[in-house]
């Protein structure tokens, strides 16, 4: 319970919603500063408060656009928005984000909404590890309500949309459709599913399609109806109504008792995260060569990789070896 | 070492380059059968054999194309090929890979090569814990080169690419160029880079540039001098001194010692996986639900998700909870 000055301070700060020492905090995570451990102590009983929703889906259906509005919409209901966009800093991917998060702007002036891109140094484990503790962070900090937005392409990413309590996946006409959202097994995450660009050719068949295929699909709630919305964000239509949907999974969620259960799930992959990033400290860490002397037997084919995970779950035997 | 009929059997075909012996096996892979624990250690002393290289760049670049090319020209210089197509069995991603896949159907009918789309399940730790695997049954089934084709979409896929011995990476004219390149951090993967589509404008361009960021970026091998190649892999241009840049590369590696360095590395992320998919197995399996009451703990703020992490790893105390 022994705290230095400066973290002590900074998680005051960032619990009286402090952004500075929010957004130092974040970079703390980010920087996968050791400091972490005693940080998230002092905000675990701040926590648990805030509504985290999911904004996800193919680049180009309007990702930034549709936050930036939900943003507008909380506003004018008086909550504290938090935003997450996460980057998985990915070689090949980027693009539109850095032009999105310009097109934010409106809401960089505004003290109750507080905007951050994350990327991960994937060290210890990606975004899987951080963001869960980002999330903490403006959790503590006292948002209402903190969008998490994710570019939406590849596993990680989807794991992250997994860690919101209500998940909104987006699609616009013209993309490759509904076969495209069958294959890709994004009608099994959505909590609330959006047509954007719906003034465009072939939105309503494709909201026509969704539909059908979210009722034959394996659906993890089945106590949820999952409403298929239309809104064209560009121009702030059908955003209200989102809203609504978005706000009445939240009450359905604390009612069932789904609540609970999802950020018990949440928690676990946090746990479990921070749990092998310890490992694979241990592991790979000086004095502690075992895995990459156990890899050099594999390499040569002298021991199985199964043989030498065994061994590596043992421990070291003894310092013995250089 | 008692071993099962099948399993035996299964193994023993496979060593002698039966391909449905090995179509059979990299299913276990992918299924993450239990059984693998006896294959790997059966196939153990038969690897370290092939040559992993990797093709990798961004969608639309003609990784395929490319990699049907270098599939073409091996055959030629009388080599066996395995092919993995790396499927990150992303949502969102996918496309053109099944139309990619009928385009390599001219190599389907050759016994010596063997072609897989691989996708991941997801549950033990996705691409990192099974495309290694894979790549050891291919490796052990007598191929002389193995083609990891990845999408090169997001971190997963640029791990999977660093588990090559060589790495190739595609770029293309009129896709952000260069700039992109830089920010996407595949300047410090590749080994041999290759603009493809050269016949179209800007294709020199890009070549520049590149030979310019990379004699500027962070080289991992300093001993190396990196190619910067043009194809019109479509046509066949310049595959052939795509391969001998590729086989160039297999002889540095040799002669220099970065081979075993780089089998070491692949042998220490293939063993932590399986660690770590051990680990979540007992973490979560029927009897040591010792995680998720921990994760109920955190996720009602009585305990942070560190103090969790460290109870999670000295161990379930005892059996008594349900």
């Amino acid at each position: 319970m022994a705290r230095s000055a400066p973290v002590g301070e900074l998680v005051a700060r960032a619990r009286a919603g402090d952004a500075r020492a929010v957004a130092r905090l974040i970079s703390w995570v980010e920087d996968e500063t050791p400091a972490l451990r005693e940080v998230m102590a002092a905000l675990a009983p701040d926590t648990g408060r805030a509504h985290v929703v999911g904004v996800t889906g193919p680049p180009g259906v309007g990702k930034s656009t549709t936050t930036s509005a939900l943003v507008a919409a909380l506003r004018r209901a008086g909550r504290r928005v938090g935003v997450l966009a996460v980057d998985p800093s990915s070689p090949f991917s980027g693009g539109a984000l850095l032009g999105d998060r310009v097109r934010m702007g409106e809401h960089a002036v505004d003290p109750g909404v507080f905007i951050r891109s994350m990327a991960s140094r994937g060290h210890l484990g990606g975004l899987a590890w951080s963001t869960p503790q980002a999330l903490r962070v403006l959790d503590a900090a006292g948002f209402d309500v903190v969008l998490v937005e994710t570019v939406g392409v590849g596993q990680s990413e989807v794991e992250v949309a997994a860690l919101a309590d209500t998940t909104v996946v987006l699609m616009a006409p013209g993309m490759g459709d509904g076969i495209q959202a069958a294959k890709a097994g994004i009608l099994e995450i959505g909590d609330v599913y959006v047509v954007n660009k719906a003034d465009r050719d072939g939105a309503d068949r494709l909201r026509r399609e969704l539909r059908g295929m979210l009722s034959l699909a394996d659906r993890p709630d089945p106590g949820w109806t999952t409403p298929v919305l239309a809104t064209v964000a560009s121009r702030g239509e059908g955003v209200a109504d989102l809203l609504d949907a978005v706000e009445s999974h939240h009450a359905w969620l604390t009612g069932s008792g789904e609540l609970a259960r999802r950020r018990t799930r949440r928690a676990s992959a946090e746990v479990e995260a921070i749990a092998v990033a310890g490992l694979r400290t241990r592991w790979g860490g000086v004095g502690h060569d075992h895995l990459e002397l156990l890899a050099a037997e594999v390499a040569q084919g002298v021991l199985d990789p199964y043989a030498a995970a065994d061994r590596l779950l043992t421990g070291p035997t003894a310092p013995e070896s250089g």
